[in-house]
């Protein structure tokens, strides 16, 4: 009999999906949310746990904690096109931990879902031995809105939200301290894309969509095997944050692409669209503030080959551990 | 600065409540669920999270400990009066975890969630030191027939359904192997009152409802704090479960009242109706197969008293720390 690590994350999750009975539920496991038919609209749930020993950097303050828990949430319901109700938060907590901590646990939970015009409406508490905090997100998206994981097609143009490499110059700087200033915010605080993805939704071009929580090349093959397509990533393309450029310039040995490709908690949006309708999104995100970078297009064959401008091969799967989010 | 085993858990959760802001919602922390307006229904939300080395006695089976996380769950959207939509679990799970484990844990899941007519539809998993599991149910009640914790006034009757002492007397069997028969299952496998809180619900009579997780006592405390009101109880009319019968017939010198008043896990409901309206609540829940006890009366004089027929004394507040569930 098999243990969970040589089981695998994904076979274990396989392994739960072929147990649950499916219930009455316009979208079940295997997408970012949950959907329920609700009227006009579909009501979007989702859960993150994190616990301190295997998910938290020990420079992550108890502010950070709490923003963090319901950041991570909310970027489930931003990649379905959805906007945040509310929610709810557990907190398994040791005897010994201070009230400042609890305060301050709060205090940032409380700051990140009034920042996104959301708001805590319960919880639990639980003493523990290890600091394990679990989070519900509940939001709604309009029917025709919704941005499913499935719904891609061969040609479509293959896009990402923002920049990556933030979360791994932020994790690589507080391990190396290469640079003076702080970096490490966007991988502390990560920020849901709660705008873009609803400015997406409303297009009504997106054909699919999901977080990029787990890295790009992670997330790309879980796009992959649920679309039956194949994506060519022009590497080049790849937009890299500001932080890892600084990072580079500070040492130049670094493989900047690696970090941008393999290494999770960017928390941008990743979407397939029509490459007719490509265009006219990125502008209207443009007008929103935000970069929406084509990094390739969707092919028929079901690989992923990954093009530095002289030589194709096939992209390596290889999400990093740090922050990883399996949802099932 | 104080640790939380000083501050105790009620005066956390007063701490986190000072410190989140009120969102837009029609029943926040306090309650047993939170209730967000949708249409003409309440959409319910709760959460609760149990880890092993805290919370889990060593006789309960993974199956068990699957149909737990779910039952208490219900469990509070059945204080509601609501109907169950969903839910969704997090399993935070050491490496070492079997498959036999994950599989026996998710049946248990699968098969109370479908016991009761709803569906597990999406979770996380993520490696952690000990076994924490924390589940989030959805549900809808319509707005007339919420059962709020607030709203009961003096002269109302306090009833409960079913009978108490179930899971106290399943857990001192366990640790004394009085009787040979297995009476843990009440404790180990709790049974939410979905079907007895929506005919409570749909009769409109109830003023007040909570689930009573953490054992009559405590749970007649919160009441009574909420509702600025007193109780009387009368001891005798506490219904006892037969499981703790049998235990005494074997045990003569075990305190059945002490355990019936003290120690949570039961999972019944706590109501307060207008007595002219008792009745009535009464045999419409008799004939759909459950005891509806009326163990006393609210009062004005705030403070909870317990008459044994002969002596009135405070009753003291004491639930017992197994199984607790502390709602903010």
């Amino acid at each position: 009999m098999k243990k969970l690590s040589e089981l695998g994350e994904r076979e274990a999750i396989r392994l739960i999906s072929d147990i649950l009975s499916k219930g009455d539920v316009a979208v079940g496991i295997g997408d970012d949310c949950a959907a329920f038919e609700f009227g006009e609209e579909y009501l979007l749930v989702t859960t993150d746990m994190i616990s301190q020993k295997t998910h938290i950097p020990k420079e992550m303050t108890p502010f950070q904690l709490g923003w963090f828990i319901v950041a991570i949430n909310l970027s489930d319901i931003a990649a379905k096109g959805g906007g945040p109700l509310g929610l709810v938060l557990s907190f398994g907590l040791p005897k010994e931990t201070s009230e400042t901590f609890l305060k301050e646990l709060t205090k940032g939970a409380n700051t990140c879902a009034t920042k996104f015009d959301t708001s805590i409406v319960g919880g639990d508490m639980k003493e523990s031995d290890d600091i394990t905090i679990c989070g519900t997100a509940i939001g709604v998206v309009k029917k025709e809105e919704f941005m499913p994981r499935i719904g891609t097609n061969p040609g479509d143009v293959i896009a990402v939200t923002g920049t990556l490499g933030k979360a791994g110059a932020g994790l690589y700087n507080l391990k190396n301290k290469i640079l003076d200033n702080d970096i490490s915010k966007a991988l502390l605080e990560p920020t849901p894309k709660l705008k873009e993805g609803k400015t997406l939704a409303r297009q009504k071009c997106v054909t699919s969509c999901m977080d990029i929580s787990d890295g790009l090349s992670s997330s790309l093959y879980q796009l992959q095997e649920l679309n039956n397509v194949g994506f060519e990533i022009d590497l080049t393309s790849i937009p890299i944050s500001s932080e890892l450029i600084q990072l580079h310039r500070e040492q130049s040995g670094l493989d900047i692409y690696n970090i941008a490709l393999h290494f999770g908690g960017d928390y941008e949006l990743l979407v397939t669209i029509p490459a007719h309708k490509f265009e006219k999104a990125k502008g209207t995100l443009k007008k929103n503030g935000t970069d929406l970078m084509a990094i390739g297009k969707v092919t028929k064959k079901k690989e992923i080959i990954i093009n530095d401008g002289k030589v194709k091969k096939i992209l390596e799967n290889k999400g990093y551990e740090h922050f990883t989010s399996r949802a099932f």
